[in-house]
Protein backbone atom coordinates (compact mmCIF):
# COMPACT_ATOMS: atom_id res chain seq x y z
CA UNK A 1 0.00 0.00 0.00
CA UNK A 2 1.59 3.31 -0.99
CA UNK A 3 0.66 6.87 0.59
CA UNK A 4 1.49 10.13 -1.35
CA UNK A 5 2.43 13.03 0.88
CA UNK A 6 4.12 11.80 4.16
CA UNK A 7 2.44 15.06 6.33
CA UNK A 8 0.49 14.12 9.61
CA UNK A 9 -2.51 12.16 8.02
CA UNK A 10 -0.20 10.71 5.76
CA UNK A 11 2.07 9.34 8.90
CA UNK A 12 -1.10 7.96 10.58
CA UNK A 13 -1.98 5.98 7.94
CA UNK A 14 0.85 4.08 7.91
CA UNK A 15 1.11 3.80 11.49
CA UNK A 16 -2.16 1.67 11.04
CA UNK A 17 -2.05 -0.35 8.19
CA UNK A 18 1.34 -1.31 8.99
CA UNK A 19 0.45 -4.63 10.65
CA UNK A 20 -1.72 -5.60 7.63
CA UNK A 21 0.25 -4.08 4.70
CA UNK A 22 3.70 -3.27 3.20
CA UNK A 23 3.95 -0.08 3.55
CA UNK A 24 6.03 2.65 1.11
CA UNK A 25 5.64 6.28 1.53
CA UNK A 26 6.71 9.42 -0.99
CA UNK A 27 6.56 12.88 -0.14
CA UNK A 28 7.55 15.86 -2.55
CA UNK A 29 9.13 17.90 0.24
CA UNK A 30 10.83 15.09 2.95
CA UNK A 31 11.03 16.65 6.23
CA UNK A 32 12.53 14.27 7.88
CA UNK A 33 9.58 12.43 9.49
CA UNK A 34 9.31 8.82 8.94
CA UNK A 35 7.41 5.82 10.96
CA UNK A 36 9.58 2.54 11.17
CA UNK A 37 8.59 -0.03 9.33
CA UNK A 38 7.61 2.60 6.12
CA UNK A 39 9.62 2.42 3.13
CA UNK A 40 10.23 6.29 1.99
CA UNK A 41 11.12 5.92 -1.90
CA UNK A 42 9.94 7.81 -5.00
CA UNK A 43 6.49 8.13 -6.32
CA UNK A 44 7.09 5.44 -8.92
CA UNK A 45 7.56 2.65 -6.90
CA UNK A 46 4.68 4.14 -4.62
CA UNK A 47 2.59 3.83 -7.59
CA UNK A 48 3.29 0.12 -7.93
CA UNK A 49 1.28 -0.27 -5.01
CA UNK A 50 -2.16 -1.96 -5.27
CA UNK A 51 -3.81 0.70 -3.07
CA UNK A 52 -2.43 4.07 -2.89
CA UNK A 53 -3.71 7.15 -0.92
CA UNK A 54 -2.99 10.38 -1.60
CA UNK A 55 -2.54 12.58 1.57
CA UNK A 56 -2.24 15.88 0.44
CA UNK A 57 -3.70 19.04 0.76
CA UNK A 58 -6.52 20.02 -1.72
CA UNK A 59 -4.70 22.49 -3.07
CA UNK A 60 -2.09 20.09 -4.09
CA UNK A 61 -4.10 17.07 -5.47
CA UNK A 62 -4.21 17.98 -9.18
CA UNK A 63 -0.71 18.28 -9.55
CA UNK A 64 -0.28 15.46 -7.35
CA UNK A 65 -2.77 13.65 -9.61
CA UNK A 66 -1.03 14.91 -12.92
CA UNK A 67 2.22 13.64 -11.70
CA UNK A 68 1.19 10.06 -10.80
CA UNK A 69 -1.67 9.24 -13.59
CA UNK A 70 1.11 7.91 -16.12
CA UNK A 71 2.60 5.59 -13.21
CA UNK A 72 -0.44 3.89 -12.06
CA UNK A 73 -0.91 0.42 -13.32
CA UNK A 74 -4.04 -1.09 -14.06
CA UNK A 75 -6.65 -1.78 -11.34
CA UNK A 76 -5.01 -0.14 -8.63
CA UNK A 77 -6.87 1.55 -6.58
CA UNK A 78 -6.84 5.30 -5.62
CA UNK A 79 -7.98 6.99 -3.02
CA UNK A 80 -7.76 11.00 -1.46
CA UNK A 81 -8.67 11.77 2.12
CA UNK A 82 -9.38 15.76 1.26
CA UNK A 83 -12.11 17.13 4.09
CA UNK A 84 -14.39 18.15 1.04
CA UNK A 85 -15.36 15.71 -1.45
CA UNK A 86 -16.92 17.33 -4.43
CA UNK A 87 -13.90 18.77 -5.78
CA UNK A 88 -11.20 16.41 -5.34
CA UNK A 89 -13.59 13.57 -6.57
CA UNK A 90 -13.76 15.56 -10.08
CA UNK A 91 -10.08 16.17 -9.98
CA UNK A 92 -9.21 12.57 -9.33
CA UNK A 93 -12.20 11.61 -12.14
CA UNK A 94 -10.81 14.18 -14.76
CA UNK A 95 -6.78 13.74 -13.71
CA UNK A 96 -6.31 9.73 -13.22
CA UNK A 97 -6.01 7.22 -16.01
CA UNK A 98 -9.94 4.96 -16.84
CA UNK A 99 -7.87 1.50 -15.71
CA UNK A 100 -7.42 2.41 -12.00
CA UNK A 101 -10.48 1.89 -9.02
CA UNK A 102 -11.27 5.96 -7.59
CA UNK A 103 -12.75 6.30 -4.17
CA UNK A 104 -13.02 10.08 -2.88
CA UNK A 105 -12.93 9.31 1.17
CA UNK A 106 -12.91 11.58 4.03
CA UNK A 107 -12.05 10.24 7.56
CA UNK A 108 -13.68 12.57 10.11
CA UNK A 109 -11.03 11.38 12.44
CA UNK A 110 -7.35 12.31 12.75
CA UNK A 111 -4.26 12.49 15.41
CA UNK A 112 -6.49 14.27 18.62
CA UNK A 113 -9.37 11.89 18.12
CA UNK A 114 -8.11 8.80 17.28
CA UNK A 115 -6.51 8.72 20.80
CA UNK A 116 -9.64 6.74 22.71
CA UNK A 117 -8.61 4.17 19.66
CA UNK A 118 -10.41 3.66 16.13
CA UNK A 119 -13.68 1.70 17.20
CA UNK A 120 -16.81 3.62 16.14
CA UNK A 121 -14.70 6.75 14.31
CA UNK A 122 -16.68 7.50 10.90
CA UNK A 123 -14.73 7.68 8.05
CA UNK A 124 -17.17 8.77 4.49
CA UNK A 125 -16.32 7.05 1.37
CA UNK A 126 -17.52 8.09 -1.93
CA UNK A 127 -17.22 5.17 -4.12
CA UNK A 128 -16.83 6.78 -7.81
CA UNK A 129 -15.25 3.57 -9.73
CA UNK A 130 -14.58 -0.38 -9.53
CA UNK A 131 -15.62 -2.36 -7.01
CA UNK A 132 -12.39 -2.07 -4.76
CA UNK A 133 -13.67 1.14 -2.40
CA UNK A 134 -16.56 -1.70 -0.97
CA UNK A 135 -13.80 -4.11 -0.38
CA UNK A 136 -12.01 -1.13 0.94
CA UNK A 137 -14.63 -0.37 3.07
CA UNK A 138 -15.62 -3.95 4.61
CA UNK A 139 -11.70 -4.33 5.66
CA UNK A 140 -11.79 -1.00 7.56
CA UNK A 141 -14.79 -1.82 9.33
CA UNK A 142 -13.79 -5.19 10.05
CA UNK A 143 -10.28 -4.30 11.16
CA UNK A 144 -10.74 -1.07 12.91
CA UNK A 145 -14.50 -0.90 13.65
CA UNK A 146 -15.07 1.94 11.75
CA UNK A 147 -17.97 3.41 10.81
CA UNK A 148 -18.13 3.82 7.19
CA UNK A 149 -21.02 6.01 5.67
CA UNK A 150 -21.28 5.55 1.66
CA UNK A 151 -22.47 8.49 0.04
CA UNK A 152 -21.84 10.70 -3.03
CA UNK A 153 -19.34 13.96 -2.60
CA UNK A 154 -22.47 16.03 -3.00
CA UNK A 155 -24.10 14.49 0.12
CA UNK A 156 -20.73 14.57 2.23
CA UNK A 157 -20.04 18.31 1.04
CA UNK A 158 -24.22 19.32 1.96
CA UNK A 159 -23.73 17.84 5.22
CA UNK A 160 -19.98 17.95 6.15
CA UNK A 161 -20.97 21.88 5.98
CA UNK A 162 -22.80 22.11 8.83
CA UNK A 163 -20.94 19.59 10.90
CA UNK A 164 -17.83 20.69 10.24
CA UNK A 165 -17.89 24.18 9.10
CA UNK A 166 -20.05 25.03 12.43
CA UNK A 167 -17.53 23.70 14.48
CA UNK A 168 -14.65 25.17 13.40
CA UNK A 169 -16.49 28.75 13.27
CA UNK A 170 -17.16 28.25 16.49
CA UNK A 171 -13.85 27.20 17.64
CA UNK A 172 -12.31 30.12 15.72
CA UNK A 173 -14.62 32.37 17.61
CA UNK A 174 -13.67 30.72 20.82
CA UNK A 175 -9.94 30.57 20.05
CA UNK A 176 -9.93 34.01 19.90
CA UNK A 177 -11.13 34.83 23.23
CA UNK A 178 -8.16 34.48 24.95
CA UNK A 179 -7.93 32.59 28.08
CA UNK A 180 -11.43 31.52 28.98
CA UNK A 181 -11.88 30.31 32.59
CA UNK A 182 -11.05 26.45 32.84
CA UNK A 183 -12.26 26.07 36.83
CA UNK A 184 -15.85 27.25 37.24
CA UNK A 185 -16.90 24.94 34.26
CA UNK A 186 -20.05 22.98 33.21
CA UNK A 187 -19.88 19.77 31.58
CA UNK A 188 -21.05 21.31 28.48
CA UNK A 189 -18.45 23.77 28.59
CA UNK A 190 -15.81 21.39 29.11
CA UNK A 191 -16.88 19.01 26.15
CA UNK A 192 -17.21 22.64 24.04
CA UNK A 193 -14.01 23.24 25.60
CA UNK A 194 -12.51 19.86 24.07
CA UNK A 195 -14.22 20.28 20.38
CA UNK A 196 -12.15 23.59 20.09
CA UNK A 197 -9.12 21.90 21.86
CA UNK A 198 -8.89 19.33 18.56
CA UNK A 199 -9.56 21.90 16.10
CA UNK A 200 -6.89 23.85 17.46
CA UNK A 201 -5.06 21.23 17.04
CA UNK A 202 -6.16 20.29 12.74
CA UNK A 203 -3.29 20.26 10.39
CA UNK A 204 -3.31 23.65 9.01
CA UNK A 205 -4.36 22.70 5.30
CA UNK A 206 -8.05 20.94 7.09
CA UNK A 207 -9.17 24.82 7.76
CA UNK A 208 -9.35 26.00 4.22
CA UNK A 209 -10.59 22.46 3.17
CA UNK A 210 -13.61 22.88 5.46
CA UNK A 211 -14.03 26.71 3.93
CA UNK A 212 -13.74 25.99 0.10
CA UNK A 213 -16.24 23.83 0.66
CA UNK A 214 -19.46 24.83 -1.87
CA UNK A 215 -21.82 24.81 1.27
CA UNK A 216 -19.75 26.23 3.51
CA UNK A 217 -21.27 29.86 3.11
CA UNK A 218 -24.62 28.97 2.95
CA UNK A 219 -23.71 27.21 6.55
CA UNK A 220 -22.00 30.42 8.03
CA UNK A 221 -24.67 32.36 6.52
CA UNK A 222 -27.17 30.32 8.28
CA UNK A 223 -25.42 30.15 11.58
CA UNK A 224 -24.70 34.10 11.42
CA UNK A 225 -28.30 34.51 10.69
CA UNK A 226 -29.17 32.89 14.04
CA UNK A 227 -27.02 34.18 15.85
CA UNK A 228 -28.18 37.79 15.13
CA UNK A 229 -32.19 36.88 15.83
CA UNK A 230 -30.60 35.42 19.57
CA UNK A 231 -28.88 38.57 19.82
CA UNK A 232 -31.70 40.82 19.06
CA UNK A 233 -33.60 38.46 21.46
CA UNK A 234 -31.10 40.23 24.02
CA UNK A 235 -31.49 43.71 23.38
CA UNK A 236 -33.53 45.97 25.41
CA UNK B 1 -31.41 16.80 55.95
CA UNK B 2 -34.09 18.94 54.44
CA UNK B 3 -35.09 20.04 51.04
CA UNK B 4 -37.00 23.01 50.17
CA UNK B 5 -38.80 23.00 46.71
CA UNK B 6 -39.03 19.83 45.37
CA UNK B 7 -38.32 20.05 41.71
CA UNK B 8 -35.83 18.31 39.25
CA UNK B 9 -32.62 19.69 41.50
CA UNK B 10 -33.98 18.83 44.45
CA UNK B 11 -35.27 15.23 43.61
CA UNK B 12 -32.15 14.92 42.26
CA UNK B 13 -30.48 15.84 45.51
CA UNK B 14 -32.75 13.79 47.54
CA UNK B 15 -31.83 10.70 45.52
CA UNK B 16 -28.34 10.96 46.07
CA UNK B 17 -28.51 12.05 49.61
CA UNK B 18 -31.12 9.54 51.06
CA UNK B 19 -28.00 6.77 51.61
CA UNK B 20 -26.75 9.15 54.28
CA UNK B 21 -29.45 11.42 56.00
CA UNK B 22 -33.05 11.28 56.93
CA UNK B 23 -34.49 13.53 54.43
CA UNK B 24 -37.36 15.46 54.35
CA UNK B 25 -39.04 17.58 51.67
CA UNK B 26 -41.43 20.18 51.31
CA UNK B 27 -42.59 22.22 48.22
CA UNK B 28 -44.76 24.85 48.01
CA UNK B 29 -46.89 23.76 44.61
CA UNK B 30 -46.54 19.77 45.31
CA UNK B 31 -46.80 17.98 41.57
CA UNK B 32 -46.78 14.79 43.34
CA UNK B 33 -43.48 13.69 42.15
CA UNK B 34 -41.76 12.08 45.06
CA UNK B 35 -38.85 10.08 45.77
CA UNK B 36 -39.05 6.86 47.31
CA UNK B 37 -38.05 7.23 51.34
CA UNK B 38 -38.12 10.97 51.05
CA UNK B 39 -40.61 12.27 53.84
CA UNK B 40 -42.93 14.81 52.30
CA UNK B 41 -43.97 17.33 55.04
CA UNK B 42 -44.52 21.17 55.91
CA UNK B 43 -42.11 23.52 55.47
CA UNK B 44 -42.20 23.57 59.70
CA UNK B 45 -40.61 20.08 60.38
CA UNK B 46 -38.34 20.84 57.45
CA UNK B 47 -36.49 23.62 58.77
CA UNK B 48 -35.97 21.66 61.75
CA UNK B 49 -33.50 19.80 59.90
CA UNK B 50 -29.74 20.29 60.41
CA UNK B 51 -29.09 20.95 56.98
CA UNK B 52 -31.36 23.04 54.67
CA UNK B 53 -31.12 22.78 50.83
CA UNK B 54 -33.28 25.62 49.17
CA UNK B 55 -33.59 24.17 45.81
CA UNK B 56 -36.20 26.88 44.13
CA UNK B 57 -35.55 29.46 41.42
CA UNK B 58 -33.50 32.44 41.96
CA UNK B 59 -36.83 34.33 41.32
CA UNK B 60 -38.49 32.29 44.25
CA UNK B 61 -35.15 32.89 46.83
CA UNK B 62 -36.26 35.93 48.43
CA UNK B 63 -39.90 35.03 49.24
CA UNK B 64 -38.91 31.40 50.50
CA UNK B 65 -35.96 32.61 52.81
CA UNK B 66 -38.62 35.16 54.34
CA UNK B 67 -41.03 32.97 54.94
CA UNK B 68 -38.37 29.86 56.53
CA UNK B 69 -36.70 32.81 58.49
CA UNK B 70 -38.26 32.28 61.64
CA UNK B 71 -38.52 28.37 61.10
CA UNK B 72 -35.22 27.62 61.54
CA UNK B 73 -33.05 26.63 64.69
CA UNK B 74 -29.53 27.88 65.66
CA UNK B 75 -26.96 26.58 63.98
CA UNK B 76 -28.37 25.26 61.25
CA UNK B 77 -26.22 25.02 57.60
CA UNK B 78 -28.73 26.63 54.88
CA UNK B 79 -27.97 26.04 51.61
CA UNK B 80 -29.41 27.69 47.90
CA UNK B 81 -28.18 26.07 44.92
CA UNK B 82 -28.73 28.85 42.03
CA UNK B 83 -26.82 29.04 39.33
CA UNK B 84 -25.06 32.36 40.12
CA UNK B 85 -24.19 33.61 43.23
CA UNK B 86 -23.71 36.92 44.16
CA UNK B 87 -27.44 37.91 44.45
CA UNK B 88 -28.53 34.62 46.27
CA UNK B 89 -25.48 35.07 48.33
CA UNK B 90 -26.92 38.61 49.17
CA UNK B 91 -30.91 37.66 49.65
CA UNK B 92 -29.32 34.77 52.16
CA UNK B 93 -27.15 37.39 54.10
CA UNK B 94 -29.98 39.61 54.04
CA UNK B 95 -33.60 37.84 54.73
CA UNK B 96 -31.79 34.86 57.10
CA UNK B 97 -30.72 34.81 61.22
CA UNK B 98 -27.77 35.51 62.22
CA UNK B 99 -27.86 31.73 64.15
CA UNK B 100 -27.77 29.94 61.05
CA UNK B 101 -25.25 28.68 58.87
CA UNK B 102 -24.88 30.06 55.28
CA UNK B 103 -23.14 28.45 52.14
CA UNK B 104 -24.31 30.00 48.76
CA UNK B 105 -23.54 26.62 46.02
CA UNK B 106 -23.98 25.96 42.73
CA UNK B 107 -23.51 22.30 41.35
CA UNK B 108 -22.06 22.15 38.33
CA UNK B 109 -24.25 19.44 37.04
CA UNK B 110 -27.68 18.08 36.85
CA UNK B 111 -29.69 15.03 35.67
CA UNK B 112 -28.01 14.79 32.38
CA UNK B 113 -24.68 15.20 33.37
CA UNK B 114 -24.71 13.45 36.58
CA UNK B 115 -25.64 10.14 34.36
CA UNK B 116 -21.92 9.22 33.92
CA UNK B 117 -21.62 9.28 37.86
CA UNK B 118 -20.80 11.88 40.50
CA UNK B 119 -16.90 11.59 40.43
CA UNK B 120 -14.94 14.46 39.48
CA UNK B 121 -18.18 16.34 39.09
CA UNK B 122 -17.74 19.83 39.92
CA UNK B 123 -19.65 22.12 42.81
CA UNK B 124 -18.99 25.58 43.79
CA UNK B 125 -19.07 26.28 47.52
CA UNK B 126 -19.34 30.06 49.06
CA UNK B 127 -19.58 29.39 52.72
CA UNK B 128 -20.86 32.69 53.96
CA UNK B 129 -21.09 32.22 57.32
CA UNK B 130 -20.46 29.73 60.08
CA UNK B 131 -17.81 26.57 59.88
CA UNK B 132 -20.42 23.99 58.42
CA UNK B 133 -20.01 24.92 54.99
CA UNK B 134 -16.10 23.44 55.10
CA UNK B 135 -17.69 20.29 56.87
CA UNK B 136 -20.54 19.93 53.70
CA UNK B 137 -17.74 20.45 51.38
CA UNK B 138 -15.23 17.76 53.06
CA UNK B 139 -18.65 15.46 52.91
CA UNK B 140 -19.31 16.23 49.27
CA UNK B 141 -15.30 15.64 48.29
CA UNK B 142 -15.32 11.90 50.36
CA UNK B 143 -18.57 10.52 49.64
CA UNK B 144 -19.46 11.33 46.31
CA UNK B 145 -15.58 12.52 44.63
CA UNK B 146 -17.06 15.92 43.62
CA UNK B 147 -14.12 18.56 42.62
CA UNK B 148 -15.53 21.21 45.56
CA UNK B 149 -14.65 24.90 44.18
CA UNK B 150 -14.65 27.48 47.09
CA UNK B 151 -14.37 30.55 46.32
CA UNK B 152 -16.68 33.84 46.45
CA UNK B 153 -19.88 35.09 44.70
CA UNK B 154 -18.27 37.45 42.83
CA UNK B 155 -15.70 35.23 41.60
CA UNK B 156 -18.07 32.55 40.62
CA UNK B 157 -20.26 34.97 38.62
CA UNK B 158 -17.45 36.77 36.59
CA UNK B 159 -16.28 33.00 35.54
CA UNK B 160 -19.11 31.52 35.19
CA UNK B 161 -20.76 33.78 33.10
CA UNK B 162 -18.30 32.73 30.24
CA UNK B 163 -18.34 29.15 30.84
CA UNK B 164 -22.37 28.75 31.59
CA UNK B 165 -22.84 31.95 29.44
CA UNK B 166 -20.96 31.15 26.02
CA UNK B 167 -22.18 27.33 26.63
CA UNK B 168 -25.91 28.40 26.72
CA UNK B 169 -25.57 31.10 24.10
CA UNK B 170 -24.09 28.60 21.76
CA UNK B 171 -26.74 26.09 22.16
CA UNK B 172 -29.45 28.51 21.46
CA UNK B 173 -28.05 29.06 18.03
CA UNK B 174 -27.70 25.60 17.50
CA UNK B 175 -30.92 25.34 18.73
CA UNK B 176 -32.44 27.45 16.39
CA UNK B 177 -30.90 25.93 13.09
CA UNK B 178 -33.58 22.93 12.86
CA UNK B 179 -32.06 19.22 11.55
CA UNK B 180 -28.84 19.61 11.70
CA UNK B 181 -27.12 16.45 10.24
CA UNK B 182 -26.09 13.89 12.49
CA UNK B 183 -24.33 11.03 9.67
CA UNK B 184 -21.49 12.94 8.39
CA UNK B 185 -19.90 13.98 11.42
CA UNK B 186 -16.54 14.79 13.28
CA UNK B 187 -16.21 13.97 16.77
CA UNK B 188 -15.41 17.83 17.77
CA UNK B 189 -19.00 18.28 16.21
CA UNK B 190 -20.60 15.01 18.26
CA UNK B 191 -18.87 17.08 21.30
CA UNK B 192 -20.36 20.30 20.90
CA UNK B 193 -23.93 18.29 20.01
CA UNK B 194 -23.48 16.76 23.53
CA UNK B 195 -22.92 20.07 24.96
CA UNK B 196 -26.10 21.23 23.35
CA UNK B 197 -28.32 17.92 24.06
CA UNK B 198 -27.69 19.10 27.85
CA UNK B 199 -28.34 22.81 28.04
CA UNK B 200 -31.55 21.72 25.79
CA UNK B 201 -32.99 19.51 28.85
CA UNK B 202 -32.15 22.45 31.39
CA UNK B 203 -34.59 23.12 34.23
CA UNK B 204 -36.79 25.81 32.91
CA UNK B 205 -34.98 27.97 35.59
CA UNK B 206 -31.85 27.60 34.81
CA UNK B 207 -31.45 29.90 31.50
CA UNK B 208 -33.15 32.98 33.19
CA UNK B 209 -30.55 32.49 36.33
CA UNK B 210 -27.69 32.23 34.09
CA UNK B 211 -28.58 35.65 31.87
CA UNK B 212 -29.28 37.10 35.34
CA UNK B 213 -25.85 36.78 36.01
CA UNK B 214 -24.29 40.37 36.61
CA UNK B 215 -21.37 39.69 34.21
CA UNK B 216 -23.79 37.77 31.78
CA UNK B 217 -23.48 40.75 29.34
CA UNK B 218 -20.13 41.67 29.28
CA UNK B 219 -19.71 37.52 28.46
CA UNK B 220 -22.28 37.93 25.64
CA UNK B 221 -20.86 41.08 24.26
CA UNK B 222 -17.32 39.89 23.81
CA UNK B 223 -18.78 36.73 22.07
CA UNK B 224 -20.51 38.62 19.96
CA UNK B 225 -17.71 40.98 19.10
CA UNK B 226 -15.27 38.07 18.07
CA UNK B 227 -18.04 36.76 16.31
CA UNK B 228 -18.24 40.02 14.39
CA UNK B 229 -14.93 39.66 13.48
CA UNK B 230 -14.73 36.49 12.56
CA UNK B 231 -17.63 37.14 10.34
CA UNK B 232 -15.47 39.69 8.29
CA UNK B 233 -12.68 37.48 7.89
CA UNK B 234 -15.29 36.12 5.60
CA UNK B 235 -16.63 39.00 4.00
CA UNK B 236 -14.74 39.28 -0.14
Amino acid sequence: MGIIGFGAFGQLTARYLLPYFRVLATDPSPNGDTVGGVIMTDPAKVCRCDVVVIAVPLSALADVCRAIAPLLRPGTLVLDVCSTKMRPAEILLAELPPHVDLAATHPMFGPQSIRAGTRGLKMVICPLRGRSPRRIAAFLRKRFGLAIVMVSPEEHDREAAFTQGLTHLIARILLRMEHLPDRITTRSFDLIRQAVEMVRHDAPGVSQAIESNPYAEQARGLFFAEMDAVRREFRP
